[in-house]
């Protein structure tokens, strides 16, 4: 099976609740993760809610991380999206939950643009 | 089961190439499905990649809508995560599809945050 994308989905039950509503940190972590597995960040959102919450994006040469926060459930969903060679997505997502404190998390891995290219290739 | 956020994965197959490497027509889109179905934009990331695709990210007050796109597959990756009552991810994806002339679209909706309600809630 050739895909053109990973995609990988983050359930980070049981974090450290008072990470979850640091936007500097959760900011910061977000970069990390994408610079120390090898992405090049070309732009990022982050916005902090009332009364609690974060949402964060970042868009990266090889496609992007997001995240999104409720810290009155202790609980963080993250999503990483990368193609090409460069770029480790389990990397990044080891980093981000141990960050966050989860004592639970969850690692989904979905393949995206599954046999596109054996499709569009000439035989 | 009770969820805090959609998520809803596209796999787009089959769409006009023109438009997959149409960087104002794929962020006008975007902002418009957003807009349209109810959400709430708070910022965005759009790169033209060279020789061919774009990357976009709409952070909204809601979550997130991303698409990645390769013009020379005709493929496009679009995801949308949505939380809250008023942002149906369904009709977000339908627009994008019909503006995409996606000939083979496959959607699949990812509930996120299952049953946190429940277990973070005092009985």
């Amino acid at each position: 099976m050739e895909a053109l994308g990973r995609h990988v989905l983050l359930e980070l039950r049981s974090c450290n609740p008072a990470s979850l509503d640091d936007l500097p940190l959760l900011e910061g972590m977000m970069l990390r993760a994408a610079e120390e597995t090898g992405a090049t960040v070309i732009g990022k959102i982050f916005h902090q809610f009332s009364p609690q919450g974060v949402t964060g994006v970042v868009a990266i040469a090889e496609s992007h991380l997001c995240i999104h926060t409720w810290p009155e459930f202790s609980y963080a969903a993250v999503d990483i999206f990368t193609c090409g060679e460069n770029f480790d997505p389990t990397e990044a997502a080891k980093l981000i939950i141990a960050d966050l404190e989860s004592a639970d998390p969850e690692i989904t891995e979905v393949p995206r643009g599954i046999d596109i290219l054996s499709v569009a290739t000439p035989a």
